[in-house]
């Protein structure tokens, strides 16, 4: 990472800039809809309550620029957003455990809209073998090294019972997949050059029943 | 707030203190599969490598004190979390839009089992008027108001398009609902005393794309 060529797309950016990009994404959308050319980050400061600056900075994350006085030209920076983030691409992915949890999420298409495409799902569960959920097929789990060379995957989401999350986990690793999208509420360990990102829908009800019970006794 | 009869479940916890302790309950659900009853927060440090002054600090909030040397009971330290995370008693909600993400959300049963029961969802969308998801009655969202009253709820779930993200959450707010669950990558304004919680899927997918693109080129 020291080379002056490197692509900017290749750079670390901050978590909370990835996180706040999105929102940018979905406001300028929004304003194309109703017919604008151009927008500030003025403009888009006071629709989201993100201070002005802090959305300049994160936007000198992005290869883009935008015009003094106008700002920047909207079908543009939705483009330019929308590939930065990684979202105008397909990344295939496999899903491991197709639990209540992991069908609905195999039943979500619209996740490749936002660039990923659950292509195959596991499981061991004789009765789901060979079946499909939204046009996905679910193999056996023994079957997954020999189905990761044929797809050419590597991005894993985890939806499988806590009690072999980490179990899974090693295997997906050993069979080449380099992400990991956990959902279980279990703190998987892997090593240094695997990247994981958790979204644990559990930990977010946590902190929302917690707020609403603070609410309503204050 | 300034009283100090105050119950423990009614501080304002700190959100990475409520984002960790399900990371705990989990796994000490796991040690009690395994046959322990006792764990100490060395213990779980081990587990998950987060700091053992950390975990017990974290601890702190919840209700229960360890004993010197064995730690604290596991069926207790079970009991105690899941109490003060709010799984153990249902808090009924509305769910707001059901296109792919929401019909996913409805058929996920699981969310239950964390104190989230989705009792009924709204949509205008007439062939999907009168019928069920997972059991789950969708209504026309006009009759929100009425419904509202009827199921004596207030969570709302949303997953509607961004367009009208906004609209629907006023909507929400004016029929009583008292925390907003954002599953869409819009960020909505509400009221001072109303809970949202974001999970933007897209967000996450976003951090993970850049995180897998920078280990492919560094």
């Amino acid at each position: 990472m020291s080379n002056t060529l490197q692509n900017k797309e290749t750079l670390r950016v901050p978590e909370p800039t990835l996180r706040r990009l999105p929102w940018y994404l979905s406001n300028v959308k929004l304003l194309k809809q109703k017919g604008e050319h151009f927008v500030s980050s003025t403009q888009i400061s006071k629709e989201i309550n993100v201070d002005a600056s802090q959305i300049a900075k994160d936007l000198s994350y992005v290869n883009i620029s935008g015009r003094t006085r106008v700002g920047y030209e909207v079908d543009t920076l939705i483009a330019v957003l929308e590939d930065f983030l990684g979202f105008s691409n397909i990344h295939r992915a496999f899903l491991f455990g197709v639990g209540s949890l992991g069908g609905a999420l195999l039943s979500d298409s619209g996740l490749k809209h936002f660039g990923l495409e659950i292509v195959a799902a596991f499981d061991v569960k004789p009765q789901l073998l060979g079946t499909e959920v939204n046009g996905i097929p679910i193999f056996h789990s023994d079957d997954f090294e020999k189905k990761v060379q044929e797809y050419g995957v590597n991005i894993g989401v985890l939806t499988v019972p806590i009690e072999i999350a980490q179990r899974i986990t090693d295997k997906m690793v050993a069979g080449g997949i380099k992400a990991v999208w956990n959902f279980t509420p279990f703190r998987i360990r892997v090593p240094e050059n695997i990247v994981v990102q958790n979204t644990s829908l559990y930990a977010h009800l946590a902190v929302m029943f917690n707020r609403l019970n603070f609410n309503e006794v204050k």
